[in-house]
């Protein structure tokens, strides 16, 4: 009895001493309520921009993932020279802010402008549009978007030569 | 009546073309929709913090208003040595990004946490806080926040020497 009983008691006791480190976290939550994060730089890997929307070399680094209520999520994107999104949407806008180099952002149907470090450019819900390096410099950007529905972005057809060098 | 009807041609002729001008940008608008808007390096100074909201020297330069019906606006703030915020809450939360330098945040009731450049912090809604620099090195980071009801920010009282150096 003695040999079975102590494993018996010393699952109950790691099951009080779990019980007890998750009651304190899930008590310590509960008295604090919501709890600042802080995502430290290079939390997250930067990602190759999938073929299917960018020409060229870009990489994608997620810095901030939306915190319900809250619908915003921010990523930092990195164009080598001549690289560029595709065309596309956003449901309810997006802001960049160039952080280095020198970008081109167009919307359809005007000409392509430059963007450079400390720029903030608002793309207004629905406007069809691209970003990216300009040919000669390579750009990075923050982007800062909320999802409606869930979705952030609406992607459409490839940047071709003919438009991005027009 | 010649030396009279002039002027009144001449008026008519102003506004026609004052009209057609008018006409002109609102036709484009019109034709093209919402346009995307670069605000450039620059296009706002750095303002000071003010005594109220600031304990040591900091300067806030707002990046973008929110463009409705996005509720999202965007500033930079920068913080001297020992400079922070007071206490805040934000309605809908606030992320902020550090771009340069070393700060530190604090949540009430937890302790003061460093920020470094790349680093972000997503700050809840309602959760009392501050931010600023550490005190020996200042910070530059921005914020993004969400209006509710036309607020982004509920300011309380100041953070205190005895806090700021605990």
């Amino acid at each position: 009895m003695a040999v079975t009983s102590m494993p018996v008691l010393r699952r109950l006791a790691v099951s009080l001493l779990a019980a007890a480190l998750l009651g304190g976290g899930a008590v310590l939550a509960a008295d604090s309520g919501p709890a600042i994060e802080i995502t430290r730089n290079g939390a997250h890997p930067a990602l190759p921009g999938p073929a299917a929307r960018f020409t060229g070399r870009a990489t994608v680094s997620e810095l901030l993932a939306a915190h319900a209520p809250s619908r915003i999520s921010v990523g930092s994107v990195s164009f080598e020279p001549g690289a560029r999104s595709a065309w596309h949407t956003h449901p309810a806008g997006q802001i960049l802010i160039v952080t280095a180099g020198l970008g081109w952002v167009q919307q359809e149907g005007s000409s392509i402008e430059k963007m450079r470090p400390g720029d903030v450019v608002w793309i207004p819900p629905g406007v069809k549009h691209w970003h990216g390096a300009s040919a000669t410099n390579g750009v990075t950007h923050l982007a800062i978007q909320e999802a409606v529905d869930g979705r952030n972005v609406e992607w459409l057809e490839a940047v071709g030569d003919d438009q991005y060098h027009r």
